[in-house]
C-alpha cells in the first residue's frame, strides 16, 4: 500500500501548478490543502480496483487524483464558519483559518473545477471514458450524492434524525465517493455492467461500514466536533452497541462480495479490513 | 434575439432536477437564482457562433446552459459575506439572504457540478466533441480563467492597482466566460484552430468592452457596491473619458474582426452593438 500512496502523493505535487501570476496565492493555498497527511482513500480505490482487473495502473493515476481533489474541495468547504465551522482539519487549522476565508471559498471551487480538468487531460485514455469518467464523478459527487448528504446533514443539525435518514446522510456524504473511486477502476478497466454493478454493491457496504466506523471511533475517543455539536452519529441513533454490530455487518456484507468475485481483489480486501 | 431567451429559459427550467427527497431545498435554491432575470449573454453567445457557421443550434443549447449555470454559481459565491458580500442580486436578495449562507456555498457548488454533467448528457455531440468542451470549460472557469480574476479581484479589495492589473482581473473575471462562449460555438460546428482563433480574439475585445462599459455604467449610476467599496474599476483608475473611449475602441476591434470574417455574423455583431 505504501508505494501506492507514494505515488499518489508525487503526481498530487506535479499536478499542482507553479504559476507566478497574480493568481499564486490560489495554489499556495491548494498545496496546503492537498498535501497534508490525508490518507488517499478514494485514490487507493481507484487503484485497487484496476489491480483487480490485471490491468495498468498508471491509466488510472490522474483520474484518481481528481477523487482526491473533490474530496478535498469538500472538506474545505465543509469546514467553513457558516458549514461545520471547524478550526482544524487533519491536525492543522483549516484552510479558512490559515488564509482568508474567500479565499477558501475559492480555493473550493478551483479544486472542484480542476478535477474536471484533469480527467480531460488524462493520458492513454480514450474520449469516451473520459466522458463516462466525468458522467460518474458528477454523478456521485453532485446533487444526488456527496453534495445531497453535506445539505441533509446542515438541515439537521440540533435536529433528531432517525436511522434511515441517517443512512441517506452516510450514504450520500461519504460512501458515494468511495463508489465513484470503484466505478472509475471498473470503467478504466472495461468491466461489465454486471461486473461494475457487482463492485458498485461492495463500494455501497464498504463505504458506509467506514462512515459508521468513524462514528464508532469519535464517539469512543469523544474527540469529533460531530459530537460536541450533536450531530446525528450511527451510536448517537442506534446506541454504541448495536451501531458496532452494524458496522460489523456492513465490512462483512463487503468482503463476502469481494469473496464471491473471481477477480484479483486482494488489495481491495486488505483496505477493507483495515477500517476497523 | 427574444425567441433565443425563450429557448434558453426553457430549457433551462427543464433542466433543474424535480426531486422530492430530502435535498429538495437544494433544487428550490438552484431554481431561485438560476430563473432569476438574467441577460443570457453566456448562453446567447454560443448559439449566435454557431448560427455564425450555419449550424443547428439545438445543438449547441445544452452545453450553451452549462456555461449560464458556471456564470450563476460564481454570482452566488461572489456575493457570499467573506466575498463581495452583497445582499441584492439581480433585483432580489442574493441567495444567501433568500435561504442559509451553507445553502449558498453548496448551491454554488452543485451549480459547478451540474454545469459538467448537463455536457456529458448532451445529445447528438460526439464524446470527442463533450471532452473538447468540458476541457475548455475548465480552462476559462478555473485557476487561470474566472477563479484567478475572483483572486486579483478580493486580493487588492481598497489597495491601489494599476491598469495592467485592473485588465487582468476584467480579462479573467468577465471576459474568460465569452471567450468560453465563443470557443464552445467554434467547437460545436467544426471550426478549424485558426478560424476559432479569430473569434476567440473576437471575444476577448468583447469580454473586455463589456466589463468597461460595465464600470462605466455604474460610475455614471454610482448604484454599484463596486463604487461604494472602492473597488478597482477603469474610470476610477483612467478617468471616465480615457475609460470611455476604451471601452469603445474595444468594441470596435471586435466588431473589425466580426467584418473581416466570411461567417454569418449579423446576431453577434447585434450582440456586441448593444453593449452601450
Amino acid at each position: 500500500m505504501k508505494e501506492k500512496i507514494v505515488l499518489i502523493e508525487n503526481r498530487l505535487k506535479e499536478l499542482i501548478p507553479k504559476n507566478s501570476s497574480y493568481q499564486k496565492v490560489l495554489f499556495e493555498a491548494a498545496s496546503y490543502s492537498l498535501l497534508s497527511s490525508g490518507k488517499r482513500l478514494r485514490p487507493l480505490l481507484v487503484l485497487a480496483t484496476v489491480e483487480a482487473f490485471n490491468k495498468n495502473i498508471d491509466l488510472a493515476l490522474d483520474p484518481a487524483i481528481s477523487l482526491e481533489l473533490i474530496h478535498t474541495y469538500s472538506l474545505i468547504h465543509d469546514d467553513l464558519p457558516c458549514m461545520d465551522d471547524d478550526d482544524f482539519r487533519r491536525g492543522k487549522p483549516s484552510l479558512h483559518k490559515a488564509y482568508p476565508e474567500w479565499l477558501a471559498v475559492l480555493t473550493g471551487d478551483y479544486l472542484l473545477t480542476y478535477a474536471f480538468e484533469i480527467i480531460t487531460n488524462a493520458k492513454n485514455l480514450a474520449d469516451t471514458k473520459k466522458v463516462k469518467l466525468i458522467r460518474a464523478l458528477t454523478k456521485y459527487s453532485g446533487g444526488d450524492g456527496l453534495i445531497a448528504g453535506q445539505v441533509i446533514d446542515l438541515s439537521y443539525e440540533g435536529k433528531e434524525i432517525d436511522f434511515e435518514k441517517l443512512k441517506f446522510m452516510h450514504l450520500n456524504k461519504t460512501a458515494k465517493l468511495f463508489l465513484a473511486a470503484i466505478e472509475f477502476g471498473c470503467i478504466i478497466s472495461d468491466a461489465t455492467n454486471d461486473t461494475t454493478n457487482k463492485f458498485v454493491e461492495f463500494a455501497k457496504n464498504m463505504g458506509l461500514a467506514f462512515q459508521f466506523f468513524d462514528d464508532i471511533s469519535d464517539y469512543d475517543d469523544k474527540k469529533s466536533s460531530d459530537i460536541t455539536k450533536n450531530k446525528a452519529t450511527a451510536p448517537a441513533i442506534l446506541g454504541i452497541e448495536k451501531a458496532k454490530a452494524f458496522a460489523l455487518d456492513l465490512q462483512k456484507r463487503a468482503l463476502d462480495i469481494l469473496k464471491s468475485l473471481s477477480y484479483n481483489t486482494s488489495f481491495l480486501e486488505e483496505i477493507t479490513s483495515k477500517m476497523t
